[in-house]
């Protein structure tokens, strides 16, 4: 593997952070820049080319030249986290060592997602064939886990023989799957040796930071990063108040629930398109549907109640 | 729309080609293009990229470096159906606007299938987007219902929609569901207007041809196309009997079964690179296992109690 200095491990609170489209469905880049600065002034780092981005719906050339265009905009590598999970091996592979000589602190991989049914033996080789075919050191992996979308659940025992196999260079994993027992045993079976564990929502942080998870990875952190970055720093602050804590995790799991009652993708870049007048924000690309205005007048009176406003973006 | 000479429809008999790889995974150039000529040979015609070629495995230039090696090999692009599905709407028109600039016959074209629950509305988005930005009128699409693996069913109501929209176009659909339910409605709602479906088992050749199917694209095509042929042929020739019907089609059906009892894509390549004694035809592309011997050994003993041969094929 070529030997070079190893980026320092992502914690803390990340965004699949959203992507906006011209009526053309281009990626309208300056607003895409101007988000990604505002979710790091706010305290997040980037998992560009998550699920909320749309990345399935994003070419792998656009994905490389997105992120060519984020590092031109003097976005620091060392707080991409990019998605780098193709059904296919050679695409994976490719768009892994991108990123890898881009910079940035490591990889989110989904699991090839066409196949359904495929064996732990195959989801090792998949993972393995792309390590190798990078053959980086710098290289760190965090292992997706999204079953309600992919139909691929990376299981615990896959997690087990690729850290064995691999234990530099597996990373961690985002835990989508809602269901904190799953996650609370991946902390628990795995964080001690260095595995970092993001659950997808912050919802789920009272309970995981305390248990040793690394953060969170979550789609509402687009539109409430400073709440959310508030709530993880401080569940790490060994001098928070209960009270404080409560307060902070019931403001951001009040409106964490409003978006979970409605398509989410599309209401939260409705959110976004409304408040800071940026018209790309709203739309969405294929099989995606934008969200109508009745529904989305509706979201910003739920929205309203909770005093909740994006300051700083415009 | 560029005004061009439309390609005459396929119909008859395809095979989603599968795909063989050398042990460092690259396509062997070489045994490809022989299994395509083999088959040609045979009377079957070339849906190259579908889920038998691993298509999901094979990165989007990969596909098209492939196209443009099967055309300076000579094999006749009127005799092409690529696979160009995507779950990105961009790639997936560049892949098609790439098949057509071929002289392809048509393009199979999966639903974006990343997202589940996908409704109606967001489907023929994707499929409007991709036939608007090919803007050729010498695009022939096929729809790909696989929603055993995709997840994202083709309604008969999103056929009915598209066709309205795009008669010209939109020219079939390739019924991977194994629902003889859903292709004998998909046959009788739109057959008469032109609508050419295909199921995806020669099982299914005899009822559904005398109702109007254009044929099929069978994974087991690959290794008896000769069979399957003589079969549809049979079929679509007035005076064939009874007695000859039923002998085609119950050899046909019980080569189907066998390979239908045990992961197919595998077996089928098992089956090939021990009958070739071409070694790249044994590999698959992860998250696929390759078959092992002993499973192997008694899959070729079944076959053997059947008299298969693929005779021709070196």
């Amino acid at each position: 593997m070529t030997s070079s200095k190893t980026p320092a491990r992502l914690r803390g609170v990340l965004a699949p952070v959203m992507t906006p489209f011209e009526a053309d469905m281009d990626v309208d880049v300056a607003a895409y820049i101007q988000h990604c600065q505002w979710l790091l002034d706010k305290g997040a780092s980037l998992a560009i080319f998550g699920t909320n981005s749309e990345a399935a719906s994003i070419s792998a050339d656009e994905r490389m030249d997105l992120t060519e265009t984020l590092l031109d905009a003097g976005i620091p590598a060392h707080r991409l986290m990019p998605g780098t999970g193709s059904c296919s091996v050679v695409e994976a592979a490719n768009l892994s060592r991108h990123a890898v000589n881009a910079g940035a602190a490591g990889v989110l991989m989904l699991p090839p997602f066409y196949f359904k049914g495929v064996s732990d033996e195959g989801l090792f080789a998949y993972y393995s064939q792309v390590i190798e075919r990078v053959g980086d050191a710098r290289l760190a992996v965090y292992l997706y886990h999204i079953p309600q979308v992919t139909q691929v659940p990376i299981s615990l025992s896959l997690i087990e023989r690729l850290l064995k196999r691999y234990p530099e260079t597996i990373a961690g994993c985002k835990d989508s799957s809602g269901d904190w027992g799953n996650a609370e045993a991946m902390i628990k079976a795995f964080a001690a040796d260095g595995f970092d564990v993001f659950p997808a929502s912050e919802s789920l942080l009272r309970r995981a930071v305390p248990l040793g998870a690394a953060g969170c990875i979550s789609a509402t952190v687009n539109v409430n990063p400073g709440g959310i970055h508030s709530l993880y720093t401080a569940l790490t602050h060994p001098r928070s108040s209960e009270a404080d804590l409560a307060q902070l995790h019931g403001k951001a799991d009040r409106i964490r629930q409003i978006f979970q009652s409605v398509p989410m993708i599309p209401a939260m870049k409705y959110t976004v398109a409304t408040l800071t007048g940026q018209a790309s924000w709203a739309h969405v690309r294929p099989p995606l549907v934008s969200m109508g205005d009745q529904e989305g007048k509706a979201l910003l009176e739920k929205l309203s109640a909770e005093d909740f406003q994006m300051p700083g973006h415009t």
